[in-house]
């Protein structure tokens, strides 16, 4: 920012800073803070460090600095701030505050009463209450704010800059991800960034953000066992694992484990992630036993949960025991291919594709739709999916807002052609005279084509070792043949498409293709991550956006109803269809995701994931996909045609009769709750329009059982 | 065509003629047929002249032409053969066969056998019997061709080229029409076009095109003057009048009428526009009371028909006595404001549209998406939309496939906000103070401000007609408000909004934008023309399309069911569907359309019309509407969110249980009953399942009510 006595037109960044804060203590170390920091300037840093050792946190760079050009350094304690007054994790209101007081922009009074005024205003549609937060925070900010001795000469000093990425990466890793993690992105040449777009998944394991200040901590001696941390942990920075007893030997010495339940020989861990965590507290709010509980970083890491976390993570991955995969439980000892994204804590999205990863990642495409999903899913240059010891893991590609649906079908057209082509190739080598144990294993392949089991990957991979071999031997009529079959051997096993998006893109700006590709009657999942608002672009409404809610482009609240997407795909007769709310019903989100991909035609699902545009306590995400289905604002429900074939009712109404009234779950988010506050007569009327509608929703559904 | 011993590869039209066939003599002195013709060229024309008066019909020009070119004139009254062998109006079979007997491209025996090879070919999955009628065309060729005796010097001659446009019209009509229907718009300059894209309406009735060889003929005797005849005419060349008995001084001879049934004082009159006749037969087949019959044009003009014509259309329009214009036979006395598109015959589309214009014409405005109706609706430069006395009529323009709901709704925004504007000046023009009479009468039009029956119109005609008097003598403030109301004077009186396309555009292309427009709640009418294919781009499938149906991209059948659009669109609750087919019911598609335009909200109306691409008689396209309620294949319904809020159910099922199978209605249309003659175990299996499907839809919407 730039200030002026007289307005300010020219356009360019700054370079060389008058003041410069850090919001976040993780950061130092990590960035270049202080390297454009003018002589006698201002560095303010928000920490839990106390005053005594603030100065030696810093790296030695950052120290000399301060000594050579005469740094007044202040530190605050922000966080504590803005948790005691309510604020959570915000900390804006206290570091704009501190701001003013030591800038020397404005006048000390003077920038008090402003703050004070614009906060009302900016913060007066979400409710008296967030406006009276914010203001008891600028009040204790002065107390709070502490200039830090700084000595004349740098003393000795061992705190060199973070090491961001182990040693021995790639060129990409080293020349790319290095600098950009850094903020020095504009410091890569063009000839250094990769030729086709094509860039390697598992690499936002590399960021290690450190930016929780509380990471949950494991009391395993009250865990039941259950795995729901982890499924519903949005960055999989919550893990578990069964681990042989065998396989602990060495681990380090904080790293305790349980006998585990109903697998013999086996240990149970909840292991958490510390540095990938971002303290969402969704995990011990899902907890059913009080075995997690917050606990500051430096406790944990003082702790060894480092170390622990990467001797976890070295441990064998998808060690199931008895237990199946398809199940709340079993399905989190799956690898998650999906890992500490950017997406915001709490994240209702995330936990959903996760699980899709966890179940079907080794052999998953996706077609992702433009929106939150895009930036977290694929925000150059590290990605969150990733891959198993075999190196599987899902294909991820981005197109446009407008066309992901039929990015997906493009993709099943082509996976269904090379899969068309290889079979002919290996039926055409069936009637060839080769190796009798080759055409075994070829017709065990051919005999179960469309198997997507664990013998079928076995079988698959047998294959693939057995061909090159062959080939060498072979009749040049055999060898063309397994020349083709070599070729398209990534098609062995039948792949999972999947196109994902949000609301934005299926209920508008996406919907005319879903509805046609829907329409087209080919095996394609389709997953809509439904926020009912335009998350990533900053909350405007859409079409999936009930009456009655602020967003932007209805500031005065939505005044027409959620459409009824399911109920529209519905009308098609032959797609599966579900309506899912993982934080009411695991169970039933498990099984519609199972029964969607397994339907060898179109499905869609609509999952319910709250979001920080909501006007809610993230940390309690889960805990409203439950209220919203007690209160019949969100169904539970499955169409599956199959069942049709059977002479069955395809529709299933999984969603009890409501226990809530609707009116209490609009009460419980700022999205609904804040428009009493601006227009107390409209609200009532929408709020009672939305709960008539909502109501007869549930009778309609119910009429279709 | 060009024809040589070696392969043609250069590109270009020809110019110099070997060979001219003419195939319809409605064309001799429109066209310059002969202009290009070679010396001892081949000149052939399809007509029903007879030999002796062949030569003396061509214009002048053209006799002079085969004289001195020594042109070979041959004629053959194709037309005839091809009704005897049941190929009703198409003559290519038998124009084609009679070129290759006498161009002397191919040996004649060899052209024989090689056409007959075609047809089998071309036409055998439209069935055997279909291949019968054209190999049976072939045969009768050569004994119908007679070769004209061509004197060796001009007769008497005076044939001189058809007048096309009547003296004293316009510029763009003698400068762009009158060239283009003479197929010489390349002699057009550029600054003679219109600049911004705007034609003038009402130019089709310039184009007297005489196509029609057999045209109606009323028998008065046998009307009970219902008006079906004019309500299902697709073309409005067949129209009902009342004339009250003082209008009837000077009319010509053979002008003969009825007493009028209901309205004292008035004579009723039927009157076939033969000119204008594309001799479709719908209203034959529609007449309940045989009071039409098929005559040769040239006898009902001999009768003084086209004086006929030309007297009627000088008539009053828009006498209805005590008749109700919201009725079937009351519609009919008003002006259609669509008439003499170039539609095919039997068009399914054009009655739906002409009887929009004749309930809403005059304050209509119409986003019209691309497809047929873009074609028969606006192609350059004569517009069959017209106007009324008074000079309102229907505003129409296209803009593109993918976007009409959303260039409608633009219209709909720009006139809601100018009828703002508006409002908010007459209101501060009635806190001025004004003449008496003007606040009275502007007093009248803010208290009906979204009237449009009679009374309103009047009433805004006359402060249309006040206020620039009255501003003469106005304060300046007064003046300036009643300035801005001239300049918005056009908006007095609300306008009726509507989208207009077809499947392609409301299923397909244009789905997302229709769905959205639709979820806008905005005032806005959306007439889709469903002829359940891309009718305009030669006949693909749509989603529309249904199962079993033969189209381009589903030659071998569809094998996807219909859409159910209405379905889709009534799951919003707030928007009024209706499903019609007005050849199975008038008064429910008549009650259905002021439905819509009165509901205050987004409306929109799916309307089945056959189509030429669905293998049927065309003269029978109203009957095949009912053929398609009567089993089931077809759903009649309106859905009305006005009854819910009178507590009532918004649904009204208006098709009976069906008392025709499906597959009798299947088996009577070649789309479906020719799939039999290629896969015929397919067509089994597609027409079940199509069976199963209506009946279940059936079922389910039954269970609506």
């Amino acid at each position: 920012m730039r200030f002026g006595k007289t307005p300010i037109h020219s356009q360019y960044l700054v370079t060389r800073e008058d003041f410069v804060a850090c919001h976040n203590q993780a950061f130092i170390g990590r960035f270049d803070i202080l390297g454009g920091i003018k002589d006698n300037g201002v560095f303010l840093l928000n920490s839990n460090w106390e005053s005594s050792e603030a100065f030696d946190k810093l790296t030695c760079a950052m120290q000399q600095t301060i000594i050579d050009r005469k740094i007044k350094f202040y530190n605050i304690d922000g966080l504590k701030i803005a948790e005691e007054v309510g604020l959570g994790g915000r900390v804006n209101t206290v570091m704009q505050t501190a701001f003013f007081l030591i800038s020397g922009v404005l006048d000390r009074e003077e920038a008090i009463q402003l703050i004070k005024e614009s906060i009302t205003k900016t913060y007066g549609r979400k409710g008296q209450e967030v406006v009276d937060m914010n203001l008891k925070a600028v009040d204790r900010v002065n107390e709070a704010l502490v200039q830090i001795d700084v000595p004349t000469m740098l003393p000795a000093c061992n705190t060199p800059n973070k090491k961001l990425v182990p040693d021995g990466m790639n060129d990409f890793t080293n020349n790319i991800i290095e600098p950009i993690m850094r903020e020095m992105g504009d410091q890569i040449k063009v000839s250094q960034m990769p030729l086709d777009g094509f860039v390697e998944t598992g690499t936002a394991r590399l960021e290690k953000r450190s930016v929780a200040a509380a990471v949950p901590h494991w009391i395993a001696e009250n865990c039941i066992q259950c795995n729901q941390c982890s499924f519903v942990c949005p960055h999989a920075a919550i893990r578990s694992k069964l681990v042989k007893d065998e396989d602990l030997n060495g681990k380090p010495a904080s790293f305790n484990t349980l006998k585990a339940m109903g697998a013999e020989g086996h240990q149970y861990k909840i292991q958490v992630y510390i540095d990938d965590c971002q303290s969402c507290r969704v995990c011990v709010n899902e907890c059913p036993k009080a075995a997690l509980v917050m606990k500051p970083i430096e406790e944990e890491r003082a702790n060894g949960e480092q170390a622990n976390y990467e001797y976890f993570d070295a441990l064998p991955n998808d060690v199931l025991a008895n237990f199946k995969e398809g199940t709340v439980k079993g399905s989190q000892f799956k690898q998650p291919l999906l890992e500490f994204s950017g997406a915001c804590a709490g994240c209702g999205q995330t936990p959903y594709i996760k699980l899709l990863t966890q179940l079907f990642g080794d052999r998953m495409i996706i077609a992702n739709a433009t929106g939150c999903s895009s930036i977290w899913g694929g925000t150059f240059p590290t990605i969150p999916y990733c891959k198993n010891k075999d190196g599987k893991g899902p294909a991820w590609a981005n197109s446009l807002f407008e066309d992901n649906a039929e990015y997906g079908y493009g993709m099943r057209l082509a996976v269904r052609s090379h899969r068309k082509l290889l079979k002919l190739a290996l039926q055409h080598l069936m009637e060839k005279s080769i190796d009798a144990a080759l055409k075994e294993t070829i017709g065990a392949r051919l005999e179960a084509w469309d198997a997507v089991d664990a013998p079928a990957k076995e079988n698959a991979a047998k294959l693939k070792a057995m061909l090159p071999k062959a080939m060498e031997t072979a009749c040049e009529g055999c060898a063309k043949l397994m020349r083709r079959a070599i070729e398209l051997q990534d098609y062995l096993i039948e792949k999972s498409i999947w196109a994902l998006g949000g609301d934005g893109w299926a209920y508008d700006i996406g919907f005319g293709g879903l509805d046609h590709v829907m329409a087209s009657n080919h095996n394609i999942n389709v997953f809509v991550m439904d926020t009912e608002v335009y998350s990533n672009t900053g909350g405007q409404a859409s079409k999936s956006t009930p009456m009655g809610s602020i967003a932007r482009f209805a500031e005065a609240g939505k005044n027409t109803s959620k459409k009824d997407l399911g109920m529209m795909m519905m009308s098609y007769g032959y797609v599966y269809v579900a309506s899912i709310a993982m934080g009411a019903n695991k169970n039933q989100a498990m099984q519609a995701i199972q029964e969607a991909e397994a339907y060898p035609g179109p499905s869609i699902i609509i999952a319910y994931a709250p979001c920080i545009n909501h006007g809610i306590d993230m940390s309690m995400s889960q805990k409203h996909e439950k209220l919203a289905v007690d209160a019949g604002y969100w169904l539970l429900y499955r169409y599956n045609p199959l069942n049709k074939l059977q002479g069955k009712n395809p529709f299933t109404l999984d969603s009890k009769e409501p226990t809530l009234s609707v009116q209490e779950f609009l009460n419980a988010e700022k999205r609904y709750s804040g428009l009493k506050n601006i227009f107390p007569e409209r609200a009532q009327e929408l709020n009672d329009c939305a709960g008539t509608f909502f109501k007869e929703r549930y009778e309609a559904y119910k009429k279709l059982t």
